[in-house]
């Protein structure tokens, strides 16, 4: 390490998650992914040879490249695929010509940015099915505590800590329920220069030294169907959904994916607000189980989990603004809307899974304290159906684990 | 009018629409229609006398209150319930007692806002569907029409231009989609003080001058189970959805609002971005029907449809992330959170519903020159399996078509 | 008032201030202003008759204006100026020809809104400073008043009430000092149809019905040096900044203003956030004099002032960024991002101005309960130097007193 | 490097410039840095001995350190600082007790932050400086240089390529007059555990054991005096401005940053925009130098750096509204606001930097093609005063220049 090393290992972001599934490395081994997954859906379908599928998925391990030498040189023609490809050519030796044939950058970089949400989003999904476990056995557990409804600052009427868990329950669930469903949807991207698959009919007819097969003449038709049949097959090989038409220019996958993870952010971010309310000293309702110190403080009790939830739910939107705003985007490859897109959405990603991590510690041990919130009740009256409000709560959650 | 008049009728925002659905007077009346619902949803409980149902709905006219009034009036409490109820307690005179009964301002607001919305996008979501039919025919007529597809703002290889409209026919049904299920989704609020519905229990077992009904004691679980029977009944009223909990701040109809409205303007942002290139001068492959002039060049023909589009999508990202960063609400009110929603809600309907009321206007009469495009094409090959791709969109389209 | 009624009188948005300085109205007049400005600037260059630049002033009165009409026939053209020409060229009669001479519909909306925001800011500094004295005299009174300092919701050591104070005095004086400055540097803008004057060079060679004047070839150098000193003179007619270029797509301008208004809702808002902490039932450090009620709890005491503060701040950071985006605006008026400014702008100055108007409601009469600071305190230790800080930042508020 | 290697080198991020000085090594480098000066400010103050000043300041080389390490221990408090301070102690050996004595995490984190900051906007600015005097050349060669001015995508009247180029220097150069002030005022960041200096007043008393030193109760005055000069001896150490007061939860240095960034991005963007458009293979006024191929089609000529700077400008306000909406911050620390900052500031630099970086290469290289500027106008007239505007703006650059 020299202090001009460019390396962001996450030292500005404590709240950042899935450090390791959307790191450059990852990025780049989901991008060899694609590639590979290219080659063999192209094979699949008799447009390149088995062998060609075989050695370009061998040479397609991310440790094999220089990662700093292909960030450096993605500068120049303003992504990372240009180099790669070449790299991955060489790698491939006499198979090279079968590399990225038909393909465009546009179709690697998104497929694998598809790749890598996709997995980073698993075990982010799993941790929020727990952290929906333990949100609904406080919530059952405290169905019937009472505390102070609070509402623009002050006491308002009681309610009970299970209500109040129920409702992180409830909104926790939303966002698992789009997170899930965005992930199942994410899509593999194929179309060529310009969506338009023209490449890969033209390389149905052709060995990849431009000698025209037998009888192309006659082939049009099935070089055509064949290649209308590949981005399908391409999407299989990667696990990823099927896409409709090319969707380059068609941000649909991005957009249900920027609401997915604004949303996800803001659901753990609401919980978070609850709960810096509920630990403030004069307050302390509720107890962080290991908190935080401080430098200069060692004594202090911090609820830092929840306040690194706050810190990601204050800045997701702001990125994921971005992406939406990226919808728009001229021609058939914008000049600027789609680069715009790759780190933000790669942030949001780390947010988000690191949001989903603190609150899985969070609620993991979170020390609710009802005497504390019975010794802080100030007004009168009676949490009324509240308890009855949680049943509702805990029986979709039922009926959802059900349904899973 | 005077030049401190403070009405604003849009002078400054000619890419908004909805204009009459969206106004004060409209909001108005949908928070009355709220008022008089609950009265009407008690009376079908047994909670209320019908004459007070009547009554209470047939004072809640929007015209009879003083409009300029109430937004002077709001200031104090900083929303516009309070010194609306005392207003239309008055005009319901002898049933003055029924009105708001058991309800917190938060639940007339967020119902109100909920009919606004849905009721402004009824007639966007007609006009979306006219849009997506004339989208479709275009893609048809063009399927195989040759044009340059563009990438990085360079003649690429050739597609055509029905792939294009394919495009935006796909994207644009994607946020008709999106914006019908989170319309059909809009619920209706009601929580009273904090959410728990206890004072809806409490008058369960009241007459309103706090005189016990007959049998109170006894009827206890009667009165909790119409309290949680009363929000059901109340979203029936007013045609919204049910909801399962108060989500006064649980926002996922306001998150998931926000994230059909982004999508549905950047969906039409994109095919007006693509309309602004293909009208340059140099370009001149479309000319929209109409056109506008300018002050100081009267010969010119503007794209001002697809530049008010434009305009539109480059606004709703900001609006809408105001509503994501929402979702992070403190306990069971926010201190801003929440009235920081209803503006940008509104004026993010408003641009969304301008936009598709301007791209019903671009594609009714979109002037499409294929001999321009013929002239202007530069890169050799052909367009492809493109006019494959448009009959799969078109396919799509039907079969969506079908299920509607 | 019918529920079709298009106007917006803030009813959804009560932290909104300086409601008629913003108004459509108020927007009217100030394109009328520049209108007529503009032949009186001609006029005193010798380019327009004396007589014209009085019957223009005359009619430029926005009263005699039909405002809706001018709403609903903006559209066709996407901006307001078009049609207000017509009707003011009609509005002077015999001297219509010298209305609008030479310039363009993005001269007039620019110079407008420089002009409204001139206008409402004037109000809103002057109330500010109010805000800043007050503040100045709570630091004072409080110099060493003990109580909490919190961090991360937690009591870290004793800090005292005044330097609190301080601390909002000193953000708030960085608030007014920008907000000064951005507005005493608003320029008039002016430059005809694509900003390089031509326009009115040649106007400067020609009577308004095309006649060339006497001498025309000798006169090309005169022709020029008056074209080139007009937006001055044009500046100088409306108390605006003297543009160096013709600023349509340098916006330094909108992005200045942007700064101000941002930075202004936020130091406000980081007044508002302490109030907000401090005003906590359990906490109960300070209460706003007024505090508002609610429609189910009148007994509350809720800090809405402040509430309506956060509510604001909430909003600008996200008007202003689309703002800052629309720098990047392509060619000499681009497609969408100049229109996408005005709404944006006019939002973020009202929620600006009633922020103001709240904290200056709010600091006029917050009530701090030195007690309950002194009963909270729960940590040991001393303020040490904060009443010195305090010092400091009364010293510096006065200096900056001194020098206005 | 291993597929779970979580660094970020940029791989999804070739517009992103300045990453050695904005990588994680650079910002534990600052921090140590900001450490390291505040025990020579102590010495300097005669609060620690000179011997333990040196022995700090020699143990303070990030490259002694392990930061895979200090990220991972950086989650448990949510700060960095914490686990640094308890290396840099025992790195520091028996000097350890006098390294960050009195401090709080925040003093460091912003401080560093101010650094890096600092160290990454020198060379920027200098390279934008190249920019502007690269932008003059270019609107004095072509003063005269007819082309078509463009007004919603449609040719309006002539103008000269030098006056656009003229307004591409006026506003980058208000850029860079931002960019220069804003670094110039940042402020070094030194108050303690919240703000009120008091743990350095109380360490001015006492030995790091906790040893009253001799005569503590008669050094009260002169304890209280040293703390409140320590700060500027602080920033001084560091070439940093000294503070008026600690500006923890005062955030102006945050916020005038972010002005500046968001501003210099958009004034680029500008003129990326510009180049977008003439770079169009129908328009072809301008090409870039080098320009960038693609992976399917090698024969393009993309103009990349323009691609690469707009979408910089499209990501940077996003960011940047992410540091306005913290400077509404609760308490002494806020939970999240401060912490919502970091990654955001360091990506803004980032992209920032790589915007000014792509400009410089676009700007050196840039062809300008008058022919096809002349050939492409379609509309009649002449530029008028366009090139005396050119000279202007060039009188203004050549006025800064003797100025600097």
């Amino acid at each position: 390490m020299t202090s001009a090393d460019p390396a962001d290992l996450g030292l500005l972001s404590p709240m950042r998650g899935a450090a390791g599934a959307t790191g450059d490395a990852a990025v780049l081994q989901a991008m060899l992914d694609a590639e590979a997954a290219l080659t063999r859906a192209q094979a699949a379908l008799g447009l390149a040879p088995a062998e060609a599928a075989a050695a370009v998925t061998a040479a397609a391990r991310a440790e094999a490249f220089d990662l700093p030498g292909l960030v450096a040189r993605a500068r120049s023609g303003g992504n990372p695929v240009i180099p790669l490809v070449a790299d991955l050519r060489r790698a491939a030796s006499s198979y090279g010509a079968y590399v990225h044939r038909g393909a465009t950058s546009q179709d690697i970089v998104d497929t694998a940015l598809m790749l890598v949400a996709h997995r980073a989003l698993g075990p982010v999904l799993a941790e929020l099915d727990g952290v929906l476990e333990r949100l609904a056995a406080l919530a059952a557990e405290h169905r019937g505590t009472p505390m102070a409804a609070r509402t623009l600052t002050q006491q308002a009427v009681p309610t009970t800590f299970g209500l109040k868990a129920a409702g992180w329950l409830s909104l926790c669930a939303d966002a698992a329920e789009r997170l899930d469903a965005a992930r199942r949807a994410l899509p593999a991207q194929l179309g060529g220069a310009a969506g338009t698959l023209a490449a890969f009919e033209t390389d149905a007819r052709q060995e990849p030294d431009g000698r025209a097969e037998p009888g192309e003449a006659s082939q049009g038709p099935d070089a055509r169907a064949l290649a209308l049949e590949l981005p399908a097959r391409f999407a299989a090989e990667l696990g990823l959904a099927a896409p409709v038409l090319p969707w380059h220019v068609l941000r649909t996958p991005l957009a249900d994916l920027a609401h997915a993870l604004a949303f996800t952010a803001g659901a753990l971010g609401k919980a978070a607000a609850d709960v810096l309310v509920l630990s403030r000293t004069e307050i302390g309702e509720v107890t962080e189980g290991v908190g935080g110190g401080s430098s200069s403080m060692p004594h202090k009790h911090n609820p830092v989990r929840a306040t690194m939830i706050a810190a990601a739910a204050r800045q997701v939107p702001h990125l994921t603004a971005t992406l939406y705003a990226s919808l728009a985007a001229e021609d058939e490859r914008p000049s600027g809307a789609w680069h715009a897109e790759w780190q933000p959405l790669r942030e949001a990603l780390r947010l988000v899974a690191g949001a989903v991590r603190d609150a899985a510690e969070l609620v993991a041990d979170l020390r609710v304290h009802p005497d504390r919130m019975a010794g802080n009740l100030a007004v009168e009256g009676d949490p009324g159906p509240a308890p009855a409000l949680v049943d509702r709560a805990l029986a979709r959650h039922h009926e959802n684990r059900r349904k899973t």
